[in-house]
């Protein structure tokens, strides 16, 4: 990240207070671009999310071409937040997540963070749990972690200054045909991120007494 | 959070930081035990993540007596961590979500943050919405949203020196018989919390470059 960029876009390291400012935001700088550099970074930095059995089932498809992101908007209700953001991240949950478990196990041996026997084991156990489960499952699995990863982006954009929208309200078929997306690649949301024109409205939450029960529902 | 606690557990508040020292931990101090108020607190903070509809269908029933803890043991593959953690944090999505709409709204409308027209409006189209979902989709949303609270939940937890470890691998059936789970709650996943005992071990990630493709899959 430039210093000219964290000026502009005032970033913040205080864990809490990233965390309290954080708010869904719709009115972006059309103007601004974040740096592709920049996306990149954040999103490996909110890699660092964990994940089932660590497979990281997340994918990113990453709309920066400002045409798209205008053929984007009836996909997305119209919602001038795709063509107005930086960027539109869309998660993705790789239903086949299993099939990357030996190479990411061979990247722990690699980097000395796993004995190789432990590895192949490892990778038997998760190819043949994972590969089994049908499919309603392994959609859960993907779906859940993607919305462990895109809760670190947010934080992150948010961390660096940048804003975030997520946007489950888009038609799931429309975007699958638009950009081709094999059948093993599941949409869960769509992300803008860029540089908010206006703050985020405040909402309210639920008192968490009315959300928690203590030992028993 | 008292100074004590603040000193034993290590607290930590620099954004980066916490997001890069979470790991999974997967041993516990079994004789440390996080007061309640404070998971109260960890929780409170974490629901700040967004929702769909701002519906909020994360649902926490925390289990901190010892004896349903290890009576949770056969349920959870026999993972220690459930035992020795100071709380197990089971996380449901409620598939009824919706019908928290109506209090929520008013809730904003109480504190200003809505008028009361938009409220009614925004009532009434979620309900209609959400209400008319396939189950399928409806679990989906609660998934996802589960998901964004518990990525929270790790990270707050982490800044306040204690550590976390989201666990899939648990009888789902069995967990909502011992509990008598009524069927709008989905549990996701369980998550122990608690003072780490041994750290967590580090892990690999897959290079962004291999799950990142720009403007075309």
């Amino acid at each position: 990240m430039t210093t000219q960029t964290q000026t502009q876009a005032q970033a913040n390291t205080d864990f809490y207070s990233v965390l309290k400012d954080r708010r869904s935001v719709r009115h972006y700088d059309p103007n601004f671009k974040i740096p592709q550099e920049e996306i990149q970074e954040i999103l490996e930095l909110a890699t660092k999310a964990p994940s089932s059995s660590n497979t990281q089932s997340w994918r990113f498809l990453v709309v920066t071409d400002q045409e798209l992101k205008k053929q984007l908007l009836p996909i997305a209700n119209n919602q001038q937040q795709v063509v107005d953001s930086s960027a539109v991240i869309v998660i993705l949950g790789d239903l086949e997540m299993y099939k990357k478990s030996e190479h990411i196990n061979q990247l722990a041996v690699d980097a000395g963070y796993m004995a190789a026997e432990f590895a192949k084991q490892f990778t038997e156990n998760s190819v043949k749990l994972y590969s089994s489960l049908p499919k309603e499952r392994l959609h859960e699995v993907a779906v859940f972690d993607s919305g462990l990863v895109a809760m670190q982006i947010m934080l992150i954009a948010k961390a660096k200054g940048y804003d975030t929208v997520p946007m489950g309200g888009y038609d799931r078929e429309k975007l699958k045909q638009f950009f081709n997306i094999p059948a093993h690649l599941a949409p869960t949301i769509i992300l803008p991120i860029g540089k908010a024109a206006v703050e985020g409205r405040p909402t309210s939450r639920l008192p968490i007494s009315e959300i928690t029960s203590w030992n028993k529902i």
